[in-house]
């Protein structure tokens, strides 16, 4: 191991940045206004592709970056704009009677992050909203808020778990998550809420959220 | 909302554990020991019901602590029978041909977690293992590790990813997580390692990892 371990190419997060705490707090000031949220939908029917490809042609994605790998797809640009595609994309992906998931992880912030893969528009002007406005459907949700690098994280995570309860868009606590459920654009402008508190109080946070629809498990 | 806000029952996270930083360090010796991972498995298949309850059925979940929602499964119990449970479960879920995701959070330590709801076996004589160890498949894998409430939370994420590069099972790292690929049971020996080295290192952590097998998507 010693030996080939030499000629490996390992990563440094944390000692790159030029910041001597190893939290790579030197991260460049536009880096920093980067929201990204990397996404997976699963369909549990026979035509998941065909559902797929059709939420994602019908998606409008000019004013954010994305790239989509093999596991998932990332949306990278200002905050509004990527919530809308990523909303977009579900809602249009939305079947009635098939059960859907959709895994997201919003953030903001990383110190390992770059000032690359990224479009930021001028104009805040929603590309999808418009399309997808009247198209309601009860879903059911989890999340869990990562703030990084401070020790006061819990206070911020109770902060926003209980503006859902005052929302009244909270369902319950459990181990490692919180359960919301919701109309799906009561729990999109949540999870706008989320983002907005954690930039604003936070220099960086992860968000994580898995949606579902027309699960056949009952209540 | 103010009249309302009176009368809800508001989540008190990081003040309810008697310490006065906020973060709600004075858990309890025993609740720290608790290995969590709360999982789901997304089959995209019209037989997605009875692949997961056949999986369910196979795998022998004495020797830990479970629950089932509509959005996922919890276990908890000793790091090695958490492991081995979640690992039998997604391999006895997978089917030749069939897409299939498993996304899971293993996790330990949170400031909010209670001594109930688990099972801490007395041994640890792994239930399912023998039964799994001959089967054999390649996976695609995303991993992100969440250091909590510290600032050198970056030198951990850079320590675990480098592990996997000495592993030869890193594929490469993208916005906001790393990918892996390995056979099945590379990638569960790379979560033991690193469950280990966050118990180790970290009073607290929450290790996300989703799994994909068979997916339609070219490399």
């Amino acid at each position: 191991m010693s030996q080939n371990s030499e000629k490996k190419e390992y990563v440094t997060y944390g000692r790159a940045q030029n910041c001597d705490c190893g939290c790579g707090c030197a991260l460049s000031e536009n880096a920093v206004k980067i929201t990204g949220c990397r996404f997976a939908l699963s369909i549990m029917d026979d035509r998941y592709i065909s559902i797929i490809l059709g939420a994602l042609e019908k998606t409008k994605t000019d004013k954010i970056w994305q790239e989509t790998g093999r596991l998932s797809t990332v949306y990278r640009g200002k905050q509004c704009h990527v919530e809308d595609a990523v909303k977009a994309c579900f809602v249009n992906a939305f079947t009635e009677g098939v059960h859907m998931t959709m895994e997201m992880t919003f953030s903001r912030g990383c110190p390992g992050d770059v000032e690359a893969d990224v479009y930021m528009a001028e104009d805040d002007v929603l590309q999808n909203e418009s399309q997808i406005k009247d198209i309601h459907f009860p879903v059911n949700c989890k999340i869990a808020l990562y703030p990084m690098g401070v020790t006061n994280y819990m206070e911020h995570i109770a902060k926003v778990v209980n503006h859902a309860i005052d929302l009244g868009i909270y369902d319950k606590s459990t181990h490692y998550c919180t359960l919301l459920k919701g109309d799906v654009h009561e729990l999109f402008s949540y999870f706008d809420y989320v983002n907005t508190y954690c930039s604003e109080n936070l220099s960086h946070y992860v968000f994580e959220v898995t949606l579902s629809v027309n699960s056949p498990t009952a209540e």
